[in-house]
């Protein structure tokens, strides 16, 4: 496990609820977030998969733990860090930090999808691990 | 494990995103839309936490995997089951459908927050059980 | 102005901010919704746009009053009108009512926006208001 | 009219719709956004309405266009103009430019709302001008 990626983020107003907290799904929005800037390294998602012949690096599965309340002006520190590497997988995990404090930790598990007619599905994810300059 | 609670929805172009599937952190907002609206069987979340002196009935951890991409139009059936209450925490299951197929599956592990001076903290929650007709 | 579509629609928790009310750029999006759930009788928007040759039916301008602040559980009915078809734009007027009383009115100026080198331009849109049936 | 304050955010994959381009509520979003991180030069939100009895600076009417399309991993610099201060309302101007140029400009008409029975109401906004430092 290697820290990838870290990024900064405000939570404002709009992305809490009537208790005054985050609304949970949005902690899911900050991972994506912090994942898609990673990729600008490498050209950003669209370029990346235009390169790839893919139509997205989409998720398999996702989790969360929610350790800490977090709230409007709260400067949220989301680290990403590259998990493994599947055959057709990729996993990553997620720390966000208030202050220095864990507000909540998860994980991605994400493929490369390609067109297979109508439907779209999870390929060999190795092009993509190059690409970003992972292999061995 | 119990189905207590079903709940249509439509996909709509604004759920989705860029791949022209939905965005998948609007999965869990959609757990959540059909544990509020459960909920409203027993007058509603905002009710039930004045009666517990709660300040909410929120997250623990929250899972998911996407079995199928649902797109713009899909009309989902988003089953909620009753897993397991504990002490302090409920865990319930959820299940997406679209014309019988499952697009996603996941689970929310709740707790019943109340007020501890600045913080809030999970508490017994015997108390919502019995509120919701849960109880033996 | 002639009543072209009317939507329901039930207010979630996660629609509403910290304090207990709709979190306003929600209503947007359900103007949005009400107008993708419209063009589902046409095919929906993307077999639509794949006919025109266009990328989108997209937005030049938006707005909205709010009457009375919607809630939680609160079920909306939204109606979209049709107000002007321009030579390059169509207004849609909005009405959200819950219980027989408006909560917000609005409007969108959208155009039929179609590929043009890296930018995309609104143009024509006479063969859109063909295919939705809306010609003299 | 006068410059009160800016905002950078940076466009995500996933506040982008299935044509690529931002979907146009998140617009709105971030002028809330905008206008929520001005306030915490002077507490913030939260405080601010306990310090004057209100639920919330909230919007009576919002506007917008759209003037170029925004994409993943623009950098949008949002600025806050304040129009006019009303006996009851504060007419809010946003102006969103990517790399110098105008994407979206818009506009905000704002109440103080305070609890009055189970509604609430509009006030004096007078109270909030001088705790922003706006009187005179």
């Amino acid at each position: 496990m290697r820290n990838a990626h870290v990024l900064e983020y405000s939570v404002s107003f709009g992305d809490c609820d009537p208790a005054g907290i985050v609304f949970y799904p949005r902690t899911y929005a900050w991972f994506d977030r912090a994942f898609h800037d990673w990729l600008r390294n490498f050209g950003g998602h669209g370029k990346i998969c235009q390169t790839l012949g893919a139509v997205g690096i989409g998720l398999l599965e996702a989790k969360a733990q929610f350790r800490r309340p977090m709230r409007d002006g709260d400067r949220l520190r989301i680290a990403l860090s590259i998990e493994e590497w599947g055959r057709k997988t990729l996993r990553l995990g997620y720390e966000i930090t208030v202050a220095g404090e864990v507000a909540a930790v998860g994980g991605e598990l994400r493929g490369l999808f390609k067109p297979a007619g109508d439907a779209i599905v999870a390929s060999e994810i190795e092009v993509l691990r190059k690409l970003l300059g992972e292999d061995g």
